[in-house]
């Protein structure tokens, strides 16, 4: 049972009730722990507010469906249980992340569908991957990010381990992130994020073998409307194409997305310095919007927190 | 706490203590689930004897050391914690499963090399994935196994989405169970198991993108002794090469091999039957030499059970 309190706590929301974080488990048994059998979705709360949570839930139903899983909630309930538990934790900037896992299987079966799946939610403070004001420092990988033939990369999935080690591998040699790559040595994505290059008037991405991030199609929305608005001085054109190694290099700019930190810009790749070395300016245009986005009611919601 | 008890029951090793399966729980926040950033082994106990305990602890360290993770015992002391659990449980037929989590990281950080490495372990019943007088009925999914350039097999990992979603292809069209195929087409592994297929005089099996399975390896050794003793009548050659799906379909015998089950006979592929339908002379005998291994003490180790 949780205790009233007045300062804010990561909270977690296990087999249909509320618990302090530090009591949120899971069984060892269940193939979300042992097959890492399970999807999720993390959201995240900025000044009180919830922002993009409907597209983060609508991803979530999708990658379950596509897993053959289910939890016993419409996705108003979820949004609903959601804001609860972000409302009682008191967390005014915040991490939400919503997990369903196959579950245990009937006792001497080894049939998934006899699982019964299982639902857990938590939550803890927004934390910066790197202060905003910095740029990353990015190692190419030779670890190659599992395929989409294997993994279905549109599943939010917790096969880490590529990521993992091209983490371990960028920090041997002096970097803060690795930037993984597909069997062609094109770039996919990091440990958590999409990455972005701009050349000229034009913004990259690849759009195989990755998450569809949410963070993602937001920039490419406001890359499209910032373009519209000001033809002259920002005419970027999306591209969705791959990105080789050596145009990660020569770009002018370039920047990582991810719901944890936004918009992250990419300052060196390798022994590269990427443009001028410092946050270029149209991804300081990028990152303004997508910030000033939090504040606006079309696209973040009030957590009821309690007077 | 573990209560005195007369039945054989499952038992699992968390934080340092036994306790009741029904107990054993991981954080939800351990990087082993929300990463899926651990390693691990499975080791058997038949008839109150540990088989092959020290090749499981040796790939299982193995593992750990790729993997950048470490637990606070060495080999023998992890052996002897291992025995006295499977002791306690009076289990005499059963799974013994010793897991490494990469644990949490510190507060605020998401550096893997600030986490305290996690240990679980534990023992429930033996099941036979299949009734041992029986042949599987395999399908051959389109879904392609995690590769070894995104994912090193030899570490015994819970990346099984790829698995997972070929069973459910496999139970969707009849089969029992699926076999997964590289980007080539051949022939890889099945949730939980290698492949062999016999042809003529030879027996062949994959030797990449694979788990180095150590039934894998018995079956091998025992392939070459038999082939020694009875010259004639078994001159059974290993040959470590590709399968295609034609050579599977095709082969005079094929069975499955896994800690959990042994050898298990393959008796059909998709539509067609292998060889008669039924368990194959060579498989019987690979089986029979299998079992007998497991009461010999250059292979086995007998547990202490309380008198």
């Amino acid at each position: 049972m949780l205790k009233p309190h007045t300062t804010p706590q990561s909270l977690a929301y296990v087999d249909g009730e509320l618990v302090a974080i530090s009591e949120a488990k899971i069984s060892i048994l269940d193939w979300g722990f042992l097959h890492s059998d399970a999807t999720y979705d993390v959201s995240h709360v900025w000044q009180g507010r919830f922002f993009c949570l409907d597209e983060h839930i609508d991803r979530y139903y999708a990658g379950m469906e596509k897993l053959r899983l289910s939890i016993p909630y419409t996705k108003a309930q979820l949004a609903k249980l959601l804001l609860n538990m972000v409302a009682q934790s008191g967390l005014r900037h915040a991490y939400v992340e919503m997990i369903t896992t196959r579950g245990q299987p009937s006792p001497g079966s080894r049939d998934p569908r006899t699982c019964t799946n299982q639902f857990f939610a938590f939550v803890v403070p927004f934390v910066w991957i790197i202060p905003p004001e910095e740029g990353l420092h990015i190692a190419i990988s030779k670890q190659q990010r599992i395929p989409s033939a294997s993994v279905d990369p549109t599943i939010k999935n917790y096969h880490w381990l590529d990521l993992v080690m091209g983490q371990f591998d960028a920090y041997d040699r002096g970097a803060q992130s690795a930037a993984l790559v597909d069997e062609n040595g094109n770039i996919k994505e990091g440990p958590g994020f999409n990455i972005f290059i701009i050349k000229g008037n034009q913004l990259f991405t690849t759009n195989t073998g990755v998450l569809q991030g949410i963070t993602r199609k937001i920039v490419m929305q406001l890359a499209q409307k910032l373009a519209l608005e000001a033809p002259h001085a920002l005419n970027t054109k999306v591209v969705l194409g791959e990105i080789s190694t050596d145009a990660f290099r020569r770009a002018d700019e370039a920047f990582a997305t991810s719901t944890a930190g936004g918009i992250m810009a990419i300052t060196q790749v390798d022994d590269t310095v990427i443009g001028t070395g410092r946050i270029g300016p149209l991804t300081t245009q990028l990152k303004e919007a997508y910030w000033d986005m939090h504040t606006q009611s079309k696209y973040s919601l009030e957590v009821p927190y309690p007077k």
